[in-house]
């Protein structure tokens, strides 16, 4: 493979000519293909069917301690459940909400919560400052950074590094501006750069000097247990580094079973110090009798212990791979070597992170779905909706069949030489 | 029967000595029996268990419209809910959202969302302004006056008549004070005075002039389908009323099947003018991706009609009608004609309203509570949990055995004609 920038405008036209001719033709074609969200395929879904035959007698309705999860009460999920869900995420029963069927939910309820009566540690209600601002580390997870917007959260963009964000960046600015109260953090497989923090990262979270004294980590766990090889990323216990630097109340954990069961009837969870759950559960107790009880005991009778849902990742993990394997050897065989892209090869999660040279991958998005791929929009991965450098596209490999997958994967690749050549050509 | 008032304190005396023995004994018993919530009993759960078994092959998971119910999507709920329910409550699929299992938790979320962003029509966020104030009519639901009490919002407490709030009152107050922002109504079968509004209450809520541009009406119709016998309470449609008035924008709906299906595993419902419901869905596109989407569908296939969810809720008739009817009779033997004790006789709902002399309903209920019976706490049926006449118990009759209802509603009867007595005594 040849760099395109060592190549001459003579070989780039014909080079172009010839990427032309397969883009018509792919174009001619009028397919349809969606990679814009991380969905789980239709196979994944079939993996935990199971789990509405677990409950079937009225007696399997009642827990072991003896509550009829058909009725009202309890607030903060049923015991079996926070025992589970606590075991894999590593923190104490006492330490841990379970709640309906959406983590991101819980995200928006807390920083909404917050701005109306504050966390634990605030002076006042984060939304009688005159501003509020959130770091975001970028590439980033966009709803996340929707939130943000629609709560009129001002977002700070934290570049992010091989090990996390950049840490000398996030300490200089917590250490002296009281008004950034939080931090959103994907912190394992990273949505989209598949990045998972290194301890050091974690610890200079926990340790580090800020001026709001109730700032606050949004750790969202996402993808806890979400590998696709044995061999995988592991995540240092930020709950446990934030009690040894003596910042018990700086983290609200978040992940849920959406990946793991279903996306539309899975299970969510936050965890946290105890003084943070009593002051969510206190609140919460005003907001709902309780979440959906019948759902938890299935998920719990379904997976049984941590090790039931390791060995359920196992089977999600069997049908990613070879998606993510096709993608990245797709991007190998057709972009590596020429200098406009590089991508990160995760070793679990949802997504792939591909960068373009600087200012070519809106074009390239914008290319793709002329020709009928969709991809997530340019820029959704960093705040407003605005990449400075417009180089980082996101890849969603899980959705698609195999077979789609390829098809719409080459056309990203013929997008990005082309816009590539053109950047090159001007 | 003779009226309390008119015996001497001698015959008052003797009859204490008298109702005191069968306090003793029943005290004697140690039981512990619980009237407190409006919680179904178990023959009513069962009623719904055939729910769980109408969703069989993957094939069964996907809509009439072709969405996976497993998977993401679909914020406001699939279509086919949205026109069961919407048919339920009488307003257009454009006019509902339907979400998870908690209409409190909508409830709670709509104040909280316009303490933060306000609501179509309002000049800044509600949270913006020095005080905010919601009227409620009392006796009412004590979780409607904790969420303002949680959310600091003051409370001014409305007295209720026999057809539905004192609207005298209701009209002066909103027309003259703009920090009057909302208001609280569960406006059939009302908890706990099971008092269905009037035509011409609900029409003047809808026409009065309010002070705030942005006012709402929280129009919890809880017990929309909740009828004891065939010939049932109508409630005017409150929706159609404000758009005949031209404020189409006055009221959020709010209902759910928690007492139709299951308490903890129901499905809740939100329903407005399209001008509220899309903003809330707009809104709600930020906090989640959407509602458990399987369990709507469930719903769907298990009830099929409004037709379908009116038969059911003769079922539920059946078995809570006796109930009711025990208790009234029982009240009725033990306190009628004595002039101590006035009670309501509800043809749906949940609830029977008891009042005392002024003065005596704490002492009541803790005396019972000494005895092994639970009830609901005196006073909480009024804003700040204060009952300024302290007459007011609520009594549950749902959830016990008849046999423990009949002892525990005895035990009551007991109660409120010893402390009666005191009071006359004094």
């Amino acid at each position: 493979m040849q760099e395109f920038a060592k190549m001459s405008a003579s070989e780039l036209k014909a080079l172009e000519s010839d990427l032309m001719k397969r883009y018509e033709e792919f174009k001619s074609k009028n397919l349809k293909l969606d990679m814009s969200r991380g969905k789980p395929c239709k196979e994944q879904l079939e993996l935990s069917m199971e789990m509405f035959n677990v409950l079937k007698s009225s007696e399997d309705y009642i827990t072991s301690d003896n509550v009829d999860t058909r009725n009202y009460g309890g607030v903060d999920g049923i015991a079996e459940a926070k025992e589970l869900f606590a075991n894999m995420l590593g923190v104490s029963t006492k330490e841990i909400i379970v709640g309906g069927n959406s983590s991101l939910n819980m995200m928006y309820d807390t920083i909404l919560r917050a701005l109306v009566l504050g966390v634990p540690d605030s002076e006042k209600p984060w939304g009688a400052l005159p501003k509020v601002k959130f770091l975001c580390p970028s590439p980033g997870y966009d709803r996340h950074f929707a939130i943000c917007e629609d709560l009129g959260i001002e977002m700070i963009t934290i570049p992010m590094k091989s090990d996390g964000p950049d840490m000398d960046l996030v300490e200089e600015l917590v250490s002296n501006d009281e008004s950034i109260k939080g931090m959103w953090n994907v912190p394992k497989y990273s949505n989209p750069d598949g990045i998972t923090y290194s301890d050091s990262v974690v610890d200079r979270l926990a340790k580090m000097k800020t001026k709001a004294p109730d700032f606050r980590i949004f750790w969202d766990n996402a993808y806890a247990v979400h590998h696709l090889y044995d061999e995988h990323d592991n995540l240092k216990d930020i709950l446990a580094a934030c009690k040894n630097a003596g910042n018990p109340n700086r983290v609200f954990i978040f992940a849920s079973t959406s990946k793991i069961s279903f996306p539309g009837a899975g299970v969510a969870m936050c965890a946290a110090s105890e003084e943070n759950i009593n002051f969510i559960k206190k609140h919460m107790s005003f907001q709902t009798i309780g979440p959906d009880k019948i759902n938890q005991l299935r998920h719990v009778r379904f997976f049984k212990s941590v090790d039931g849902i390791e060995q359920h990742m196992k089977k999600h993990a069997e049908i990613l791979r070879p998606k993510f394997e096709t993608v990245l050897g797709i991007l190998d065989n057709e972009l590596s070597g020429k200098g406009i892209a590089w991508w990160n090869k995760p070793r679990g999660g949802y997504f792939i992170s591909l960068n373009t040279m600087e200012g070519c991958a809106k074009a390239v998005v914008s290319m793709a779905a002329e020709a009928g791929v969709k991809l997530t929009n340019a820029g959704a991965t960093f705040p407003y909706g605005k990449d400075p450098l417009d180089r980082n596209i996101r890849i969603a490999p899980s959705f698609p069949p195999l077979s789609e997958l390829k098809q719409a994967i080459e056309l990203v690749c013929i997008c990005v030489q082309l816009v590539s050549i053109r950047a090159l050509l001007k």
